[in-house]
């Protein structure tokens, strides 16, 4: 008889944005005349660029002829895509990463969601408190975190790094030497960065300890501060230590339209074997290229035009957070993130738990949010709000928290 | 230190398609002049369907809009799509699968490589021999597969039901019993089918003996005999013991587009828990959706217009399979497959080792092909060429083969 994978049953209940949809649908219908304001999931809202869609349509025509057609993708991706993101991503900020050390692929969560599959079924990982869920979870089901506590809301087997208001949000080196290390930065929920100088003491923590961070840098595009990285290369030794997942979800709008990387450089080893080669071989195995359409629209993304138009867009979204940041300071809040990223991070007034916050602005403001608790224990008595809404909407937003002062 | 996951290292040497790409540029190399006909590789040749491409411009300008702005995509699937399948696929054939049963993918390959990962980890699979390499490289990747002995070429801990001319290339039950069955029909690489009744043999052992059947149907739309399933669910019981995965990459031209599914009906259930859970949280987990505008061109393959233009792509890849069989035939060889499938099936002449045959091929007659061998220990004194090449080439192959008779 067979059996199943039963580290999945020790996952606990439901994915946090499927718990706020719920909620969100019983309030609307029972109260089917409130306008709602969703500043929740980290989903984009303007439409396509330009650019992007001229290419779109350009490659479904060349879809349709015999003589330009294309049927199944080079395994890692297209050549065009690998050498304009090696030119424009990492040459250009003085970072060695050459076109086949980069992997296309249909995303930053399925690349997270699967790159642990290369290391070792014992091997130890660390995260941030609070942390983007797919790190964590993808670790459960492979059986590698151990038991799961609800009562602290942790895994047995996984190492957490706090990241507290003391320390700027900043994780502290763990006590206990994990062999995977995940972060995220510009970060995913508290909206807060690394400078180079911070990052650099991962780099030299992992080369000395013999561990590998995987870096998250999905939301790259959104930093604007001197000093703040935008690739994990940019830091002396990384190329030894470290890989680099990138999506183009945040800095394009590709959400629905899915296209991401991971760069693994050939420097990165474990005895003799690259784990480059490992990767390859899993996409080789249980991956076929992303859509060539979607792989052109992506090269589109790099364009003179791409660049100022998906530009305007990382720019009107951070006009959204500089409204929510500076409102919710007027409003009294203490506020954290949105400078250097699309989420803001506040402290729930009066030590609120961050679900009782998050009822208050559902049922009194009709605004909905993400609970900070839902990220991990660190994230309690925290709350996430995202710039991804429409500047009136979050304009709006602002206006009734302002009002509810 | 951290470690890798040591499976990989056991996976024998490079996947067949690059060992045949590597050899055929060596010859183009050496000899430029020669004018080589590709029926290796079973990726499709003709354009995208005007249907499909009609759908995928109109889907496209619904991402440059605002209002029709699509962001992350329900984790599951469009609705529109589950359901279209759901009554085209299934409905009409009068088997019972809802719409919430059907799981969108970005294809039929990561689908049946990611599958495994929902059993547990000491599950013991089998496979027939010949096969699609992908369901025992996933397994290996997983530690599952034992050991891999170059001598026989064959996995310690896999069940392999061999396929042999004797019995019609239809394997027998195996002796021990398996925890999960992987079976491809129409075949790749044989092109051979099973009859409802045969297939109803699998389903009954299965649900006699606590397994699960994993039926991967990329290529049913080429099925023209009448008595030949579609679906596994068109066999009594299958409900509570197949999971069935499906493509567009052949039945309509999806190979660089991308797009698939995977159909766990509620009923399977391994105590109380349904497959169908465990597979909706790795969806969750791991994957982020197919992309909005490939879902809606999916759709746009069901539409009359696209059943047309589909229908007539597939009756040209079968009058190609039905030149080669003839062509064959007239050669004097021995054919199997090529009637409900694209793949043609030759035995060698002579006793000849299925590699020599390749070289013999290409050296002699520029032809381009698959040797059994690498599908397989049973594939050795086998060859595969497949249809899916133009109608002009196809025919010139055939002259070449003919001639040198």
């Amino acid at each position: 008889m067979f059996r199943i994978n039963e580290n999945y049953l020790k996952l606990p209940g439901s994915y946090l944005f499927s718990t706020i949809a719920k909620k969100v649908a019983a309030y609307t219908e029972a109260n089917p005349e409130k306008e709602i304001i969703r500043l929740g999931i980290g989903d984009v809202t303007l439409p396509l660029a330009p650019a992007v869609i001229k290419r779109l349509h350009s490659a479904v025509e060349e879809m349709a002829e015999q003589s330009t057609f294309k049927g199944y993708a080079p395994d890692l991706g297209y050549e065009f895509l690998r050498s304009t993101i090696a030119k424009e991503d990492y040459e250009k900020r003085g970072c060695k990463i050459s076109a086949d050390e980069i992997f296309i692929s249909d995303g930053a969560k399925s690349d997270s969601g699967n790159i642990a599959e290369i290391f070792a079924e014992d091997t130890r990982i660390a995260v941030t408190d609070p942390v983007y869920p797919v790190y964590v979870d993808s670790n459960a089901m492979a059986g590698r975190s151990g038991i799961y506590d609800p009562a602290t809301e942790k895994w047995s087997g996984v190492i957490y790094m706090p990241c507290t208001k003391e320390y700027g949000f900043v994780p502290e080196l763990p006590k206990e030497v994990p062999d995977v290390i995940y972060l995220c930065f510009p970060n995913n929920p508290t909206g807060t960065t690394l400078t180079k100088e911070q990052l650099q003491v991962w780099v030299d923590y992992a080369r000395k300890e013999g561990a590998v961070i995987i870096y998250d840098a999905a939301y790259e595009a959104y930093i604007s501060s001197p000093g703040v990285p935008h690739s994990i290369y940019e830091c002396e030794g990384a190329y030894e230590c470290a890989i680099e997942i990138r999506s183009f979800s945040k800095n394009a709008g590709f959400t629905g339209t899915r296209l991401g990387f991971t760069v693994i450089p050939k420097e990165l080893k474990c005895g003799d074997v690259m784990l480059h080669s490992l990767w390859a071989r899993r996409h080789g195995t249980k991956f076929n290229g992303a859509p060539y359409i979607i792989q052109a629209a992506g090269e589109a993304v790099y364009s003179p035009e791409g660049r100022k138009e998906t530009g305007e867009q990382i720019a009107y979204y951070m006009d959204n957070a500089k409204v929510i940041r500076e409102g919710l300071v007027e409003a009294g809040y203490e506020v954290f993130g949105g400078v250097d990223a699309p989420y803001i991070w506040l402290k729930t007034p009066d030590q609120m738990k961050s679900w009782d916050f998050f009822d208050y602005l559902l049922e009194e403001l009709n605004i909905v949010g993400t609970p900070g608790a839902g990220f991990g224990p660190s994230g309690e008595g925290y709350f996430r709000l995202t710039a991804f809404g429409s500047a009136e909407n979050t304009k709006k937003a602002m206006e009734r928290i302002k009002a509810a002062k």
